[in-house]
């Protein structure tokens, strides 16, 4: 049967939506580096020699719509539904944009796999978002899902399609709930903020810097969605993607900002909202064989050396 | 302040989205009888003649979108959004259809809100469904959610969103979680397909027979949604629509049937996913000062009345 003979040893096709995102991009190349054929469809231009060393063996440019999925889409053995809103900040600019690029694209992928694929497997990358604010440290999936931003309703809604779909229609899925994701390429949040404010010698950092956040290397994050793609099933399995461990912001920052000759400090005040202690459960994750390899101190001085190779 | 000038007392504009659906046309009827300005949108071809007795004084055939609503939509105190996905089945049968009717119609009269009528309150008709199967009775409405139909995920999908939007952006919105709404007009469920076969002199049914619903008026949940337009909020109220009292559905068909001289009678078989006992907690809606008033006893008399009318 198609749906068991896709493993790391036997390559099939795979569709990667949002695949010149930060996250899609090591999505695809991690698929590619197992011997999957790995094609995307997303918004974008992107020439072929942008897409072709992330593993790609073709590119769409399109909304991702049960059309163009039917166009486009050729017999993928799993998809990879990483299109979708890309933050906090832009779910409250552009509420309706966040929904329709995180659910309505959802719903098109699992319609697309119910009527035109159906052995066909869809692999979620969710978000810790889902969560909202939680005391409880680390936090397992069965912890009451509450969020409290749009990006995070949104994550939920599409996690409830997904849920939803196997239960109904039988479609292989699983959910992996991303905690803080980072690494070479990001050119937004924490890091990235902080390597602007650092080059211009700027250390001064909102929050308290006591902060706990669980960072995951995108290459671990890719590693556990490939994982993922092999424990798909109609009970359709939602587990946390983090390290298991915190790093505090003051932390993380104090080691990135050696790097540029700056020690940050902290305005001391807490932002509402924000959740002081943040870390995932991963046992689901472990129990898949699978375990987070990089550092996030390695990683730290990773994204410096790229953030000034690339901005500097 | 606009907002605080909604009441039974003082005559406002209201929409009712979906309004030539069987909710949606007492739902406009009751807010007319209160001596508010009432105008519907939605799908269907209704003239005049057929929608001015629902106490309407204005009716748009058109989808239920931002731009529609812009064009259409003259200012309104309340929007009552009563468009959406009907049943299970349907939901089943064509499930991103059901996704778009009750899920993308809900986004685009919350970016309504926010975007063109920021002081508008905002009801919405949910559905016990959210629940899925329950053995608990009666269900408070802190009853953790885990629907089991396409059709109650999309509802608690709705919901999130304007839970959400309430908190967000202070959109003035309450919820009202309904039960088994059934009454005159109600063309489709059990006592429309009871009457089918009564009339046929066929009595045998699916079931138990002991399965225990919470039925609710038509009328009741009109004048209960109106109250949950006054009690529209930033907090975003959630309540359930019921009577707060049970009857097995074989005293029902029982009552149903004698007005045809059949006894009803019973396969035994449980449908799977059918909850036994479902029943609404009605603490929520009585501390507004609402309360039931039509028995089913009396309304199931009146449908079958209706019924003869209707279709023989």
């Amino acid at each position: 049967m198609k749906i068991d003979s896709f493993s790391q040893d036997s390559p099939g096709r795979v569709l990667v939506t949002g695949a010149n995102g930060f996250l899609g991009r090591y999505v695809a190349r991690s698929f590619a580096d197992q011997g999957h054929t790995v094609s995307g469809i997303g918004h974008g231009g992107w020439s072929k020699d942008e897409w072709e060393p992330w593993g790609l063996s073709q590119w769409n440019s399109a909304d991702v719509t049960l059309e163009t999925l039917r166009q486009h889409a050729e017999r993928p053995d799993v998809i990879v539904h990483c299109a979708g809103g890309g933050s906090v900040s832009f779910s409250i600019e552009d509420p309706i944009a966040d929904f329709e690029r995180t659910v309505v694209t959802t719903a098109h992928v699992l319609e697309y796999l119910r009527t035109s694929a159906p052995s066909c497997r869809v692999v979620y990358p969710s978000s810790a978002s889902v969560y909202g604010t939680v005391d409880t440290v680390p936090i397992a999936e069965d912890f009451p899902t509450a969020p409290i931003s749009q990006y995070g309703t949104h994550k939920l809604m599409a996690e409830q399609m997904v849920t939803s779909y196997a239960r109904q229609f039988g479609t292989h899925a699983s959910i992996v709930r991303l905690f803080s994701v980072y690494g070479c390429g990001l050119r937004k949040q924490l890091l990235w903020d902080a390597c602007i404010k650092f080059a211009k010698q700027d250390g001064v950092f909102m929050g308290t810097g006591e902060e706990v956040r669980d960072w995951l290397h995108v290459q671990d994050a890719s590693t556990l969605l490939l994982a993922a793609s092999r424990h798909a099933s109609p009970q359709c399995p939602t587990i946390n993607g983090g390290s298991g461990r915190g790093a505090t912001v003051r932390e993380v920052l104090m080691r990135l900002g050696r790097n540029f000759d700056v020690e940050p400090g902290f305005s001391g005040t807490q932002r509402q909202g924000d959740p002081s202690r943040f870390i995932a459960d991963i046992k689901g994750a472990k129990a898949w064989g699978w375990h987070p390899t990089k550092k996030w101190t390695q990683g730290v001085e990773e994204y410096a050396a790229w953030w000034k190779r690339n901005s500097l």
